[in-house]
């Protein structure tokens, strides 16, 4: 789901991708999204993205209805060297330009290939041609120049490589200047908060009141499961005006959320975690039944994670939660696995045979089998223990296999942070066995 | 990387998306890849996609200009109640027909509303209107019908709704049987090949003589870090003929990959070997450093896992190696926890520790710190023990701490695979310390 107010922008842009393997049923054009981001901060909206095929004809049709329907036209891709590759020839056709063969390009691709101790291809030449009247663009991460026509005052057509890195640095040296003196200049600040165990709708119906009253900053949410982020972007004349009207509306939002928000600054929730140990000289160990791994995976993403994080036990039957963990065996007999006590024995269990500070516990049914009327798939305890005690909570999630496993993996990280933040002197409700 | 020799299209198709969530810098469209390779299937190739906002007026240029270029023009989304939906409007305006009230849409529409124990509001009487001289497709997973428009004998323009699952149930009832009247019917038959252990280009090399020889099957090779996937597609007028076809190419490819070919019919990695285990009436531990429970992750992913995976010990420091699988100090000392006696240890250690019948060890340098001139970020240890012995391999990865860590769960699910594949008598030459 994805929600935003901003309606204020300048002048439209449209996308156009070249290639045949974008039309294929495995890949997807994403060259746009960066793009897209880009255009939206100088105040551009896409309004409309297409991916093309090597025909020449059909992409000289499809840029001429762009350049007739907006401002601004990136094409991207169909730059290099061989008879595949239209775009030059294409755009010149849409807008009835002449191809002019460039001396100074060729050199420089020419020079490229002698650094890389390789010899140009007869080939290569071809992208040496440009269109009347366009400016070329170095590219410093490949050999395709990119090509800057200016078709009218306030009307341009930008041509930029396919290649990732290579677009996205040209765009960065290239582009934006120009684009900024096409565009009226505006300040941007934005603001990133990231939310954990909340759902998203509870997130939004609680910030709604708040973000809908602005057009400006605008806001965005996303959602993945467990885990949400709200993005503002705030568009002003001034940078005092928009670090200000950030302050507002988020102080409005932080009122809201409160301890909820995990992250001001785009950070992950394992690193936000990570940092808290790490700040608190503090190690980590886990306890994993149902999450078989995820939990440490998603720990030891962080690069430097094995300063705090010592190790742990997957325990993937009742024999190993007794052999490694120490279980009481009375306990999974009187209360299964999937319980309070379990859930506060494994962690304890963690804790003592590693030695660290904290312990984090997962045991549940992550399905599709395994259920009972008691506990259906779904059903999954989460413990954490530290010097204070050991206490356990019991949650239902709902999804498929992999989705119950990431809501656990998350929901146990955001369990320790909230431990880390307690203070130091809070208790732990200790549960006891109920004989 | 992606490489097809298909050329045998009969019929283009366009597909428009319509939506303006789908011009922000977080969303693409991914409908375009279902229909793309369902049309596929028919010989229909898609020769152009594209991401329109809801503009009445710019779509229907758009439609008309698609109209206009090819045979089948499929729109995704916009078909809801509210103002926004402009696509049924666009259509009819592109076309130049009139929109139709059908009472027993309506009809359809409020009983539906009543199943699910609520009243159709007055706005979803707009989703009962259908373009002059279109043909309904009922929607079993929401509100919005869908259109089939006949423009011509061979021509045809279907609006189907974006939700996911309401488009593919859609498609399959409604759209496959219309098209295999439109378009001459072959019978596809399709045949996929995983490959473990091998880089893409070595792959390419060895089978692209085989493959360059035929436009049909059709051929197209997708990888992902360690795992690379061969498919092929037969098109042909009789059942016999295509999968006489996919023998012939599949045998020549199966000759030159061998035992690298994990599986026939699509299977994972870890559901191979899962099966392999479950198979053999055995069960699987894991002792992970590096890997940090990502091995187990890839495993336990698979429902019904816990019939052969028992768990295993994340050991991410020495002390870890030392306490839970006790791992010989001096070991550790004299050649470092990234040593091949280090990660014959760790298997053993943890096929004693639980008992198990086969155990997977990983112990290496992920990255991005920690390397050493000796050992550099992406050294990986794989070993693995079962009743004939312990051995392991040493490993270089290239690429980042994610991909590192991906490698080498790949390869260490491998390694298993052949373990399990070797005949019962192989022996393992046990590493003896070398003091």
């Amino acid at each position: 789901m994805e929600r935003t107010g901003e309606r204020n922008f300048f002048m439209n842009a449209e996308i156009i991708a070249i290639g045949s393997e974008l039309l294929t049923p495995k890949r997807v054009d994403t060259n746009s999204l960066f793009l897209t981001d880009e255009l939206n901060t100088f105040g551009v909206e896409v309004v409309m993205k297409a991916a093309v095929g090597d025909d020449r004809e059909r992409l000289a049709a499809v840029v001429k209805a762009a350049v007739e329907r907006s401002e601004i036209v990136i094409l991207t891709g169909g730059l290099g060297p061989t008879e595949d590759d239209v775009t030059r020839d294409a755009v010149a056709q849409a807008l009835g330009r002449a191809l002019v063969y460039r001396e100074d390009l060729c050199d420089a691709i020419e020079a490229r290939f002698r650094r890389m101790g390789r010899k140009m291809a007869e080939i290569n030449k071809r992208q040496a041609f440009i269109i009347e009247g366009a400016e070329a663009m170095p590219n410093d991460r490949g050999t395709a120049p990119g090509l800057w026509i200016a078709v009218e005052a306030n009307r341009v057509v930008a041509l930029l490589p396919g290649p990732p890195e290579e677009l996205q640095s040209m765009f960065a040296r290239e582009c934006r200047p120009r684009l900024a003196q096409l565009v009226p200049p505006l300040v941007i600040r934005r603001l990133q908060y990231r939310v954990a165990g909340m759902p998203e709708s509870d997130v939004d119906q609680l910030i709604a009141p708040v973000y809908k009253e602005y057009q400006n900053p605008a806001t965005t949410i996303l959602a993945a499961p467990g885990d949400i982020q709200i993005h503002l972007r705030a568009r002003c004349e001034t940078d005092a005006e928009a670090v200000a009207l950030l302050a507002l509306v988020g102080a409005r939002i932080e009122a809201l959320l409160g301890d909820r928000i995990y992250s001001r600054g785009g950070e992950t929730l394992e690193e936000v975690v990570g940092q808290l140990l790490r700040n608190g000289m503090a190690t980590l160990s886990v306890a994993e039944s149902c999450t078989g791994g995820m939990l440490a995976e998603r720990i030891t993403s962080v690069p430097g994670s094995s300063d705090y994080f010592v190790g742990g036990f997957l325990v993937y039957n009742d024999a190993m939660k007794i052999d490694l963990l120490r279980v009481d065996p009375s306990v999974l007999e009187r209360y299964t696995s999937v319980s309070e006590l379990a859930a506060i024995a494994m962690a304890e269990g963690a804790r003592d045979r590693t030695g660290s500070t904290f312990a984090l516990s997962v045991t549940g049914i992550a399905g599709p089998g395994g259920g009972t009327d008691e506990n259906p798939a779904g059903t999954v305890w989460i413990g954490v223990a530290d010097q204070r005690g050991a206490q356990a909570k019991r949650y239902r999630f709902l999804g498929d296999r992999t989705r119950v496993r990431r809501l656990s993996v998350q929901t146990a990280l955001d369990t320790l942070r909230c431990r880390l933040l307690a203070p130091a002197g809070a208790g732990i409700q200790r549960a006891r066995p109920n004989r």
